[in-house]
């Protein structure tokens, strides 16, 4: 675990592809995987469901240089996969990869550095994911809601923490499983209380600390 | 990827501990993980968390054969914890295991094929938690229910299909984010309907295909 080779060392194994907002990168359906592995350039994706009745509910983000994809290591395992349930990694926006061929992936996964990268990457998923779920079933939506502005909020050159305008109401709905009503209603108590305001479609935070109290101390908003 | 050590060659490199039910074997407080990492030999855990108002919350059982534990990898992400959420790692019954100590693991982690190992355990973590989320998001209540019934049941010698003991309806609501009101009712619907039965506090699949069915089709039973 002490020689993790840098990931941008790999994007030499792999073709240049480019992805448009809204393009599928891989699915995996029932537990079958396809397709080929990623290296991730540029650009958001999310790994998303889509339920029987058309509800889109997006797990994770992923953000540049993290490898992107299903492995197909994922079908040996003893989980009964009845109704299909079908995984996807969407482009969020517009995106630049490297596509490794799942064969050359199985080639790389020989080297210890690479091996190793790949558990890091999927140790950080699977805590992400934790996170996520603990947070959806135990925190009230201000608090679930605050965390994923602080979670997903990039720091610019400036010093200010922006959020990128892939995150709508709508996309923000999609990943804490609520209403993009609700979402709109929480931005508007944030902004009256003076935690956050707009930066043209753009959510700024603009007092992280009391963002942060909001979170430990479980501070009441009404909104 | 293609020579995976059998993970019951590592034992040696252990130390035999055992747990009695409700022991804690490993904690990650605020993204710090204390303690070593465990090869469960016999037994079932729970990866759990408790919420600031005493909900337990049930992510992934661990069977036999498994790593257990958090590995100090976690640390290094860019990951906000805020509110010092807890997980843990609870014996469910009582327990037979191999301690490995952190440094020796790291150390372990230096062969090709432990880490190879390691892969596999956390994409199988991995697709176990999207799939419990998964569920938990988008089905009906029934649903989850049959889900977790074929998911955990395990066949016997006689072939039958039998829930171990450690799942309770507490147990089971605290996996399924339900009441255990609710639990009871459906063991008393998928019974009147014969699809399940009980051998003393155990509950059987009597009929795993109409079990299947009403996972596949959701089929609406009343209870």
């Amino acid at each position: 675990m002490h020689t993790t080779v840098d990931i941008t060392e790999l994007l030499q194994y792999g073709e240049r592809v480019t992805f448009k907002k809204g393009d599928c990168l891989a699915t995996s359906i029932a537990g079958e995987s396809n397709g080929d592995i990623f290296i991730l350039s540029s650009g958001i994706c999310a790994l998303s469901s889509i339920s029987l009745d058309g509800k889109e509910t997006t797990y994770l983000y992923f953000k540049r240089e993290q490898f992107v994809g299903f492995t197909s290591l994922m079908t040996t395992f003893n989980l009964n996969y009845y109704g299909k349930k079908t995984f996807s990694i969407i482009a969020k926006t517009p995106c630049v990869a490297y596509r490794i061929s799942n064969r050359s992936f199985q080639e790389l996964l020989g080297f210890p550095s690479i091996t190793a990268l790949m558990v890091n990457t999927l140790t950080e998923n699977l805590v992400y994911l934790m996170e996520h779920f603990h947070s959806s079933k135990n925190e009230p939506a201000l608090v679930q809601f605050s965390r994923f502005l602080m979670d997903q909020a990039e720091q610019e050159p400036s010093g200010e923490l922006l959020l990128d305008t892939v995150f709508t109401y709508q996309e923000i709905a999609s990943y804490l499983g609520m209403h993009s009503v609700t979402i709109a209603r929480m931005v508007k108590a944030l902004r009256e209380e003076g935690l956050i305001d707009k930066v043209g479609h753009q959510i700024r935070i603009i007092n992280p600390q009391k963002m942060t109290n909001l979170i430990t101390e479980e501070q009441k908003i009404d909104y």
